[in-house]
C-alpha cells in the first residue's frame, strides 16, 4: 500500500518539476487521499521534489493521522498551509506549485503573504492544473477492484429494487430513490457517489432532475441514475425502465439509446480517441433523427471522483489507455414527454473495454 | 418569494458597495440558490449595484432556468463568468467584487484576463469574504420553517430506529447508518445534510468516525450524528445511546455532557456572545474534570450549509441575534474507551432559543 502511494507521489513530483517548480501544495481532498491515504475533511499536503510528503490537518484528526499514513510526515495545526510550508525544503523563494483549480483566491492571497514573510521577495507561485488528476487517471488493479466493488453494489441494489417491485406505479420518485440508496448501503456502499436521480414521465426530459413527490404512473419511462462509493471509489450507472403503456416514440427512442450505448461500450479500446468514441454513439442517435435531443457528452472518467479525467466528449483531446475507467451514457430527452439514458461504468483493460456494471439494459416493462 | 430574493440581493448589493465595488460575482452554489432560487450544480451570478442580477448556467439547465427565477436575467453558456460579465453594467474598469473564499485561483486568473481584454487596464478585483453568508445568517420565518421540517425528519427517523430496535447489539455501524438514512428519506429528506456518523464503542472517541463493519456490542456507547435536507435547508442532530453494561466512567461522562448541553440550550438568547455561550457548556465539562476530552467548538450556524455563520466557539466574535439557527453539541471523547456527543439544532427567535430537534436526550439503554 505505502509503495503504491510513494510511487504516486514520485510521479506527481516529476510532473511538478516539469511545471518548473520544486514542490506542490496539494489542497484538494481527493488528491490528498490519493497521495497519502488520509481521508479527513480538511488538510493540506506538500509533495517535495523527491516525492516525500508532509500532511497538515487539525486536531479532529489527531488519532487518524497517527494510524493512517505511516510514511508521510504530519503536523497538527488549524492553518494547514502554514503547517506544511514550515516543513518545506530548500529556499523560500524557490518556485512553489499550487493546484489552481482547487486553491481559493483567498488562500492564494494568504499563501503569497506567507511566502513574502518567509523571505521570498517575489513569492513565485506556479499555477498548475490537473497534475495529480492526470496521475489518478491510470488506475492500478487495486483501484479497479474497488470501483468494481462499487459497481457490484449498484448491480445488487438495482436487482433488489426490480425483484421486489419497488419501481412501480403509485410510488413517488423520492420513495424509489430512498429504497435504492438503502439497498446500496446494505450492499456495502459507504454512501452515494452523487445525488440519486429518479426522473419519471415528463421529468425524464431533465437530465439532472431531483427526485420529488411525483408518483410513477402508467405510460412513464423512469430514468434512474445512481452510484455507490467503496473505500472512496465511485461507481456510476443509469437504467431506464417503462411502466406499461409508454408512447411508441419513447419506446423507439429507447431502442436507439440502447443500440448507441452497446456500440459505445463495444468500441472501447486502448488507443481510441475519446472524441471518436463519443461519435460512435452520437452518430447512431443522430442518424435515427434524435441528435438534437442528446445535449450532453457521452461520458467521463470515474475514480475517487465520480467525474474525472478523461472527458468522453466531442471536444476531448484524450486518447483511451489501459487503466482508464469511464462511463458510456448516451441519452435522448424529449421535452414534455420523457427521457432515456443508459449508462455503464467501463474499465479499459488488456487493450479493450470491460463493463463493470452488468445488469441488463434490455427494456424492462414493470 | 421573489420579493424575498430581491430583498436579499439588495442587501448584498449594499454590502458590495460598502466593500468598494459596484457589482459582486457570485460563484458559490448555495449563495447562487439563496439569491436567485436556482439550484443547479454549475453557474455564476452577477449582482448589479441595484440588486438586479443575471445568472449564467449551461445547457443542462436550459429548462430549469426558464421555470425558476423569473425576475433574474439569464444567459446560457459553458463559460459562466464570461456569460455574466457580458451583461455587467457600467465601465469595464469599475471595481468588481468576487467571493475570494469560493473563487478558485484559476478562475480568478481567467477573470483578470477577461477584464483586461474588455478594456480594464488594471482589472480591479476586490476580494470579499462572506458578503452573502452574512446576509444568509439571519433566517426569515420561511427559512426557519424549512429547517424545522428538516428537524422533524431527523426526529421521526430517530424515533423509528429506536422503536424498531434497529440500534442493537450484533448490527454493524454501516447497517444502522443505512437504516437511519432510509428512514430520513422516507420521512421527507431530499438527501443527507452530511455523511452520517455511527461510532460505536472505542470508535466513539473519534468525533468524525466513518461508519464501518464493527458490530455494536454490549458495553458500547453509540454516537449517532445525522442530518436531513429539505428544500436545500439542513438539520443537524446527535444522540448517544448505551447498550447494556457500559462502563461507569462513560455513564458519568454522559450525564456531564447532557447537563452541559441542556445548559447551553437554556442559555441561548439574543445579545449573548457566541464565545460566552461556548463557555456555558465548556465550563460544566471542565469542572467535572473532562475538559481535555472536549476538543471541538460548541456549535455552528445551520442553514443552506450545515456549517455556516455564526461560529459558536471560544474564538467567535459573533453575538447571537434573532434569526440565527445554531447547533449546541458538546462532547467528551475518551481514547480507547468511547465517546459521547449530544446535539440539537436551535433557533434564536423572540429573544430566546427554541430547540427544533426534540427527541429526548435522557440516556436510553437499548
Amino acid at each position: 500500500m505505502n509503495n503504491r502511494l510513494a510511487a504516486r507521489r514520485r510521479a506527481v513530483a516529476s510532473a511538478t518539476a516539469d511545471a518548473g517548480a520544486g514542490a506542490l501544495l496539494v489542497t484538494d481532498a481527493r488528491n490528498i487521499a490519493y497521495l497519502t491515504g488520509f481521508r479527513g475533511s480538511g488538510g493540506a499536503v506538500l509533495v517535495q521534489d523527491d516525492g516525500d510528503a508532509v500532511l497538515c490537518t487539525d486536531s479532529r484528526y489527531e488519532l487518524q493521522v497517527v494510524e493512517q499514513p505511516p510514511d508521510v510526515g504530519h503536523v497538527i495545526s488549524r492553518d494547514y498551509v502554514a503547517g506544511v510550508l514550515a516543513r518545506r525544503r530548500g529556499p523560500a523563494d524557490a518556485p512553489l506549485a499550487v493546484e489552481a483549480d482547487h486553491l481559493t483566491l483567498s488562500a492564494s492571497t494568504a499563501l503569497r503573504r506567507a511566502l513574502v514573510a518567509a523571505g521570498a521577495a517575489d513569492a513565485p507561485i506556479v499555477e498548475t492544473s490537473g497534475l495529480v488528476e492526470q496521475v489518478r487517471r491510470a488506475k492500478d488493479p487495486v483501484e479497479i477492484g474497488l470501483i468494481e466493488r462499487a459497481c457490484r453494489v449498484v448491480d445488487e441494489a438495482w436487482n433488489h429494487l426490480v425483484a421486489h417491485g419497488l419501481v412501480a406505479g403509485g410510488r413517488s420518485e423520492r420513495e424509489v430513490a430512498a429504497d435504492l440508496e438503502h439497498a446500496m448501503r446494505r450492499a456495502g456502499s459507504d454512501g452515494v457517489a452523487f445525488e440519486t436521480i429518479v426522473a419519471s414521465g415528463p421529468n425524464g426530459a431533465h437530465p439532472h432532475h431531483v427526485p420529488g413527490d411525483r408518483l410513477l404512473a402508467a405510460g412513464d419511462l423512469v430514468v434512474v441514475d445512481f452510484g455507490a462509493t467503496v473505500s472512496g471509489y465511485a461507481s456510476d450507472c443509469t437504467r431506464t425502465v417503462a411502466l406499461g403503456g409508454a408512447a411508441d416514440r419513447l419506446l423507439d427512442a429507447y431502442e436507439v439509446v440502447r443500440r448507441a450505448q452497446l456500440a459505445g461500450v463495444s468500441a472501447v479500446r486502448t488507443g481510441l480517441s475519446c472524441s471518436e468514441l463519443d461519435s460512435v454513439s452520437r452518430d447512431i442517435i443522430s442518424d435515427a433523427g434524435f441528435g438534437e435531443f442528446f445535449g450532453h457528452s457521452l461520458g467521463h472518467g470515474v475514480g475517487l471522483d465520480v467525474h474525472e479525467a478523461p472527458a468522453v466528449s466531442s471536444r476531448s483531446a484524450s486518447t483511451l489507455s489501459d487503466g482508464d475507467v469511464i462511463t458510456i451514457e448516451p441519452g435522448i430527452y424529449l421535452p414534455g414527454l420523457g427521457g432515456i439514458r443508459i449508462e455503464d461504468t467501463v474499465a479499459v483493460t488488456g487493450g479493450g473495454g470491460r463493463s463493470l456494471t452488468t445488469t441488463s439494459t434490455a427494456l424492462s416493462v414493470l
